[in-house]
């Protein structure tokens, strides 16, 4: 907090600034953890320890900017940027997934983040695919965090590769003990590796489940898919699609587009930018 | 058709309407099918058949009576009379599942639908809880549906009779070919019977993963049940809470209530009132 805070000091004591060349309207903050945004804390970023108690990042960068602060949890920040400068420019209703460490989501809604009741909306990461799954660090079982996240992708790669009876370039390029990524796998598959294909399926087709549930409940415009393990493009992409043929009972009349997103790492601070240009809580 | 016709005709020259005691501000109409709220269309109504092509009904409405017309969902129809009239009154997010012979859903945002982007949002009997699961008649696998409507209730508890190796008051009570329902479901499960109870029991758990998903999805202010299956109760939304408190990660936090419904076979036409008064399409 203190780096990002010397940041924002440093722009706002530019010449660009200074100059009024540029004009700044506030601060947007894009955080992980559950943000409450309209009182502007954060609360149990999961891989932040010891921040139990709820932050009030809002109220301390308010009093050392003399700015507005607007505060939204990171993977609403990014589905925002994607939504309003990225893949779902001028579309009503955007569902926005990043395949990362784990799976963010987004619903953006006429440029707007959908928040719910309480602010905790959006979190289609852990969206339960099957009730029996694997364990999830939320608590749950089955979300889809745990079959395409760029890291359960490498995970069941990883797997399927200890099993010691596959044929793949993936047993090659890690018997020295370099760790399986997604990129990895991403490039084993381009190679035609029939191991690494299993594994895109299983994740696109656990994917599909998850963007089908969200077609039927939400009726979205477009999904728009970032992250690392978004690089897959239509190898991965295609099995979503086909999910939804098959699962969606208005694609004939309706079909969603899938879509990779265009921000890479800009989507954050883009989105966390639309926060503070929007000038809602 | 006709015969709502006549009855909308018999109102408007109904003595009240004559006299002004009673003004008609317009037609509310609540169709199953997939519907164009803008257009005022119906299409495909699953249980009608020939109805391929979109049907205008508000047109036709409209052309006979002289006074707007306002389609939805019949099941958005019953979520909105829910949402403004019934469990969910005051509350700005609601999610609204109807127990009937499918599982009809809606997704209320401050006293509107939300539709989505082209009007099929709010489909949540189709969420997908495994993606191996029976077939639906909508051509998925595993929704909801085949799992908590009353129709499956009914169904499973059937299949388990047949199987001969439970003793339960449903064997006895069907024994003379008596068709087993989910109400007889409910009075067994109110006598202990070990069967009903397991029946009921798959049915909420499988509920729950749908209702966990809609919460970290979207941040209800509360889930409102309704339908034949809802006369269950707490016996069934016991599981559902259960699920949500294990699923949910933000549940230590904010915990949503789930509720039966109150306005029973009133809430679809309370619901497509507050279409006609809302004076939205």
């Amino acid at each position: 907090m203190q780096r990002m805070s010397d940041l924002i000091a440093e722009i706002l004591e530019s010449p660009e600034v200074a100059s009024k060349k540029a004009s700044v309207v506030g601060i947007g903050i894009g955080s992980p953890g559950l943000v409450d945004q309209k009182a502007g804390t954060i609360t149990r970023p999961v891989n932040i320890p010891n921040w139990e108690d709820a932050v009030p990042i809002k109220k301390i960068f308010e009093k050392r900017h003399r700015l507005p602060v607007f505060v939204d949890n990171d993977a609403n920040a990014c589905g925002l940027g994607e939504a309003c400068f990225g893949a779902g420019r001028g579309k009503s209703v955007v569902v926005a997934l990043t395949l990362g460490t784990g799976v963010g989501g987004a619903i953006v809604v006429d440029g707007k983040v959908f928040h719910g009741a309480k602010g905790y909306a959006g979190e289609l990461g852990h969206t339960c695919v099957d009730p029996e799954g694997p364990p999830c660090a939320c608590g749950s079982l089955g979300c889809i965090e745990g079959y395409a996240s760029a890291n359960a992708i490498a995970r069941y790669a990883t797997e399927l590769v200890a099993q010691g009876r596959h044929k793949s370039w993936l047993v090659d390029w890690s018997r020295d003990g370099t760790p399986i990524t997604s990129k990895m796998v991403y490039e084993a598959a381009l190679k035609e590796d029939s191991l690494a294909l299993r594994v895109i399926s299983r994740a696109g087709q656990y994917l599909g489940v998850a963007v089908s549930n969200f077609c039927v409940a939400l009726n979205p415009e477009v999904v728009v898919i970032g992250g690392g393990a978004s690089a897959m493009g239509d190898l991965l992409f295609d099995h979503v699609r086909r999910e939804i043929d098959m699962r969606v009972y208005f694609s004939p009349y309706y079909t969603t587009p899938v879509c990779r997103a265009q921000l890479g790492e800009d989507a954050g601070f883009t989105g966390a930018a639309c926060l503070a240009l929007s000038g809602e809580n």
